[in-house]
């Protein structure tokens, strides 16, 4: 065989692994917009998170207006929001109208407190990120939900409706700033066979 | 330039998206055992999830004694669990002994409620379920918390203390089913500039 004339194939699987490796939080922003279909390409990847039976409890909130971002700011963990030209916010239903896990398949169903919501969300915000990233773009999770004095602000600011909770703000941007990713692997919290 | 002779070159970035969309549940296995490289890898993955203020409050029970897992499998839900040959128990330690996120950097810290483990470790779940589909295996999510049914059971059979609490058990193994991946894209999900 020949050698190729191009970059060698990447093996696909290492892609996703040493991406998964190299998101580190990106909190300083180019003024480039984000396109329509680099949006796009975004909220797809959230909504293919897995959701507890299935239920998508996700909603999306794309604010690129940086004024409206910077009603959203509450202080210094979130002073960036005016400054990236996208902030997607991650909310959930934190009620629904789905049948009890543990009931027969065709139970009446009724409202009830959606427990799983934060956890859906937060798989969706991973994807987000970790898609980001692999486009070349970079981005930061900064918590709403638990805290009113922020999910409060930017459930007014954007009109959320009552059962609906901001889990997350993700300013993403086109990187303004290149942070070494943080070496987290710690082998003692991996417990084999038990605690 | 000349053609090149082997597979083109995948674009890496497309390799991640692709590799987000196209995980799915897996819930059948082959009675292949997965390598301790292979386990260190999913942990690895995990582990670089991002956190709130970088506490990492995660650990990682591994489990790949079938006897085990049966003891671990609470009804229909998780009925997988001894068949698969590797679970990956996801854990959070609801307190911590860092500062208050709104108190200045040299504050004294005191053991308070961590709010932020279930949506840590449900970042850190996401990155194992990816890195196992590029690696050619498969996993599914399955809830403990904030079941007491089921958390209870896997805290009293691996030992987890007290003031740790099991999010999910992900059995991972080599796929004995291809499920086509669901296509959860909703564009009525997004809100573009407010509610």
């Amino acid at each position: 065989m020949m050698s190729c004339c191009h970059t060698p194939a990447q093996d696909p699987a290492q892609a996703v692994l040493d991406n998964i490796a190299t998101r580190t939080s990106i909190r300083h922003y180019t003024d480039e917009r984000l396109t329509d279909a680099e949006i796009e390409t975004l909220l797809r990847a959230g909504m293919a998170a897995p959701t507890a039976i299935n239920l998508q409890p996700w909603h999306f909130v794309v604010v690129t207006d940086s004024a409206v971002a910077a009603r959203m700011t509450t202080g210094r963990v979130n002073r960036m929001y005016a400054e990236a030209p996208c902030l997607i916010v991650v909310c959930g239903e934190t009620t629904t109208m789905a049948r009890r896990h543990d009931t027969p398949a065709d139970a009446e169903p009724v409202e009830r407190d959606n427990l799983n919501w934060p956890i859906d969300c937060s798989a969706a915000c991973e994807n987000i990120l970790l898609a980001a990233h692999a486009m070349g773009l970079g981005g930061v999770w900064t918590a709403c939900y638990p805290y009113p004095e922020r999910y409060e602000v930017v459930k007014e600011v954007l009109g959320i409706p009552e059962k609906v909770m901001p889990l997350a703000v993700l300013p993403i941007g086109h990187p303004a700033e290149a942070p070494a990713p943080k070496d987290k692997w710690k082998p003692e919290k991996v417990h084999t066979g038990r605690w």
